[in-house]
């Protein structure tokens, strides 16, 4: 019988987050699992990473059948580096980011957090994959996807991912008999039109909240967004090489150096 | 005679530093200049916003010859959000980022707060040139690098930029005479092997800070460190698409909906 495989698992919503709970109950029928998540919600921090000030871990007891969860206080990036380089004796053979709250497809993607932490543990040569369930609330139902989260870890520990490969799973907020099945895609363009919030505070100061309206500018039938629109389960494969390959050539015509 | 392009101006080190008054005075030379930038240093915020706090701005006189200045409490993406959707009358001709205080090439590109700010603004459809000079300190000479500042700017506004990328542009820290050309590459494959420095603090409590080694795992001679190394200012062209291309038909073979 083969060893079985050490998975790392993390997120962005803190390491009590329904979404992270239910990523572990599933981790754990696959292999062992060490959790090392924020302390405190993280959600959109991006690949940020704490230079500038300290970094704590704190071993905590949430999950009675595990022996090494952390919380820390840095963003998910710090996490999987703290991890892999600090708590870990050795490489994980996997890592797992989410389950988040909330989508993180096409564009979404480049604010994640999660997304971010898989990314940093695929840049660090350990297979990853991040999962999102297209449901912000926090009593979001993790249940139908669970089947889902397996059968493709499952396939990412057999196959094997290519070379600085990472996948983006976003999985659509449906019963489990309305999922029509899971489609390799790539990611759709789309963006936020922002809109801000303009607020007074009581001493008399402006302030601005953040919001927006998401668009999708793509009409691909091959995208992740198209996937989640039509009841499918979308699986992005994702590169950190952001080279624009097809642009060298004309920018190498450019007078750069008359 | 053309009417002069609206520059937007922003970086990561803050409004104050060095390396974005040098960017400031050359963008000045070509066009009517905005400045919307972080009100404390932000390096190292990757693509970080800001969703759950409130944002500020503060409108500031540093430069005599400018209207319009602007001190943001967010990350330099927030900065770019609100500079476009709150402050700017009309979308601006151009969007530069920097000149950050270190080096954004390769694989830094991705932690970069600076680099993300000029992301977003492709992002929102606005040409977009990050700069970086390699070196870190705040006392950094910026003079030598300005013409090449320049050069690649007006390339920029007489060319226009392929639809949905952004140029990453790092300069070397040399005398002026010492610099090649400027060359187009891509990004080198790197990354940071990490090292945790562990401390106690005077409660008694263990602390981290994180530190690491860069580690070029790149031998080409088409890349970004490679110029950099051997005396070129590196052009990359960035995308946000981070799709993975080639790898979805090998993706496709898996068994996923069996």
């Amino acid at each position: 019988m083969n060893k079985k495989p050490l998975i790392l698992v993390t997120n962005d919503d803190s390491i009590v987050a329904p979404g992270i709970r239910a990523l572990i109950a599933v981790m754990k029928e696959i292999g062992d699992v060490v959790v090392v998540a924020p302390d405190s919600p993280q959600s959109a921090m991006g690949h940020a990473i704490t230079i500038n000030n300290t970094l704590h871990i704190e071993k905590v007891k949430i999950d009675a059948d595990l022996d090494m969860e952390y919380s820390c206080s840095g963003t998910p990036v710090d996490c999987v580096k703290i991890a892999v380089h600090e708590i870990l004796k050795r490489k994980p053979d996997l890592c797992v980011s989410g389950i988040n709250h909330g989508s993180n497809s096409s564009i979404n993607i480049i604010y994640s957090g999660t997304m971010s932490a898989a990314v940093e543990a695929g840049i660090e040569g350990i297979p990853a994959i991040g999962f999102s369930l297209l449901d912000f609330s926090w009593n979001a139902d993790f249940e139908p996807v669970k089947a889902f989260v397996k059968k493709i870890t499952l396939e990412v520990l057999e196959k094997g991912l290519p070379d600085s490969v990472i996948l983006n799973v976003n999985l659509p907020k449906l019963p489990v008999d309305e999922i029509k099945g899971i489609k390799v895609c790539r990611q759709a363009k789309a963006m936020w039109e922002e809109r801000f919030d303009k607020r007074t505070n009581p001493q008399g100061k402006d302030y601005y909240w953040l919001t927006g309206e998401f668009i999708n500018q793509d009409k691909g039938e091959d995208t992740d967004e198209w996937a989640l629109a039509n009841g499918y389960i979308s699986v992005v494969p994702v590169q950190f090489d952001l080279t624009a390959h097809h642009a060298i050539q004309q920018l190498n015509t450019w007078n750069l150096n008359s």
